[in-house]
């Protein structure tokens, strides 16, 4: 029997918790590799690519998994509970990992977070392809081990699944309205950033992780979904604008990054709401410097996105937009208190973090 | 109401009916863009991709999935049940569709199925990665439309994930132990390439397709797959050997292509048998010649597959396999005549297809 642990630290938000069980995650996902038979080279090959690949950012899909679950039991999470919630969260990591593997080589990135991206690594290459697989694969074998014979673990099934395929679909609109090397501006509009950043982010990176806590939990009124959707959709949205705007007007001490938007020719924020407000003059400005590898181009375009003042348009934005998402969350009705249920408290706790970030 | 329709024409094996569902197939997956809003852009994309990679091969694994249920149910399917037997083939197709449009980026290769590589269109590119993405989600999507609610459902998403596991771990073995650029012989082994193949070919390739049909027919006694997994990995297994083998050896005329495993450094059963035989000089020619990008090199490895009389090794491995294989299959129970059940038929089929082809 397992007991209840002391509670996570306030502090780090439960990240160390979070990241003291990866190493029995990825034990269990070696030892796929060794009851295949699989030789020392393709085991050392396969913990590697998961130990570069899935911890090292800020977790926090990961991490709403398992505060969802908290949130909605009330308590305490003990070990066993903690570990089935954890298992989930790191599958919504190694999802994120799976995607990241492969934009970095569709993106032709360097680094990512703060290190060579993994497809970089001279005896990788083009193998990371195949990595990228496995780390997709191993979602499923861990869901396997830890949910097989749950009433849930259909429902996880197709969360995982069906994201997958919103996450690529929105993938997919965005490499092809924005290629880095052809710039058309013509096929940018505010409306397909919105789908862009609906299906490439907002599902898995904001529904996928509530979704998950409450299949774990047996939450299994339909409404309930529908109800942490049409909250957790408009909030990933907010987010990505909100990381979008940052890229462009953030001070980059601040931002912990160089934003490059601008040059990368990326179907931002910025640049939609910028071309639906520039005159003549300044549509000839953005259609002639934007995406270009210049940085003369790129202070060009942010002189006109500070003549059509993009960081007065975006504190509009933001502010109807954190005051839509207050009334969607004061309207969903409480569960008495000491019951189990879907509480405010776990899309309120979301706002909060995204609300007047900096960074 | 479906009425069953007329039986497919002996002559193509029933390609022609299987080929003649597609049109409806992409539809389905088509729609699930249009419901997500999707732009014109990405759907025409999406449909040339679906177009270009999932037909055009030749359709075995996906009509051993038709022709499975056939077998089981000892009758001709009708429309209703055609078409779900059918869309689980297409699974099978697309699945393989995933891997091959990869594994094209990831050897560099120029040609598939007698056409440009897709990755290989300009405007294609990197994008053929999140391209292959969609190819594989696309399975999920149709077994959801078809499935749910069917008992069979979750071993159906089970089977398919697993295999695709499997076949990554395969295909990250094969990758590790003979990347096109570094020749190192000694990695070489007959166990390696007996795991290579199993995992990367035989499991999606046979095992599939089998057991898929099965579980459509709700066989439910793991005992069933048991003993169609003993069968059909030996089979894929001497099926891969003699594609390694008439690479080498069959006429091109009669293959239809020109074996290049020698020059692409392939870890294949020819050179590995070789490596088992040769005397030190033999080996000496081997290390300095396999995987080297000339016809020289090529001509002298080739020398000593003759000088160790690998055709001869080969026909005795042919007839052992062939003779291990129909024990195997005649010791299965045979259902009584009228009834449904896993009939020999389903192996024999198989088999019979297999043994002695040359191209």
């Amino acid at each position: 029997m397992s007991k209840p642990s002391s509670a996570s630290p306030k502090s780090d938000g439960g990240k160390q918790r979070f990241l003291d069980v990866f190493p029995r995650i990825q034990g269990e996902l070696l030892h796929a590799l060794d009851q295949a038979g699989m030789p020392k080279d393709a085991r050392d090959w396969f913990q590697q690519s998961l130990e570069y690949n899935a911890p090292g950012g800020k977790l926090n899909r990961g991490l709403s998994v398992v505060h969802t679950v908290e949130i909605i039991r009330g308590k305490p999470l003990d070990d066993t509970e903690y570990y089935k919630a954890a298992v989930l969260g790191w599958g919504v990591e190694l999802l994120q990992a799976f995607f990241l593997v492969a934009d970095d080589m569709m993106d032709q990135s360097i680094t990512r977070r703060g290190q060579p991206c993994w497809f970089r690594h001279p005896n990788v290459n083009n193998i990371a392809i195949n990595d990228s697989f496995m780390l997709e694969a191993s979602i499923y074998h861990l869901l396997k081990l830890h949910f097989r014979g749950d009433p849930c673990y259909v429902h996880l099934l197709e969360l995982f699944l069906e994201t997958t395929f919103q996450t690529e679909i929105g993938q997919l609109l965005d490499l092809i309205t924005a290629p880095e090397d052809v710039v058309d501006l013509s096929k940018f509009s505010l409306e397909r950033h919105r789908l862009i950043v609906i299906y490439k982010t907002a599902y898995y990176s904001f529904y996928l992780p509530v979704a998950l806590g409450m299949r774990m939990c047996h939450i299994t009124d339909e409404s309930h979904y529908e109800r942490a959707k049409s909250i957790l959709i408009p909030l990933g949205e907010y987010f990505q604008v909100q990381d979008d705007y940052l890229d462009g007007f953030a001070p980059p001490e601040l931002l912990g990054k160089i934003g490059t938007d601008i040059i990368d020719n990326k179907c931002s924020w910025n640049i939609n709401v910028a071309l639906g407000l520039a005159n003549a003059e300044q549509r000839k400005v953005l259609d002639e410097h934007y995406g270009r590898k210049s940085a003369e181009s790129e202070a060009k375009v942010k002189q006109v996105f500070k003549e059509v003042d993009i960081p007065a348009r975006y504190a509009e934005y933001e502010q109807g937009a954190y005051e839509r998402l207050c009334a969607l969350i004061d309207a969903i009705p409480e569960p008495a208190p000491g019951t189990e249920g879907l509480r405010r408290e776990v899309f309120k706790s979301f706002l909060e973090k995204i609300y007047k970030r900096t960074k």
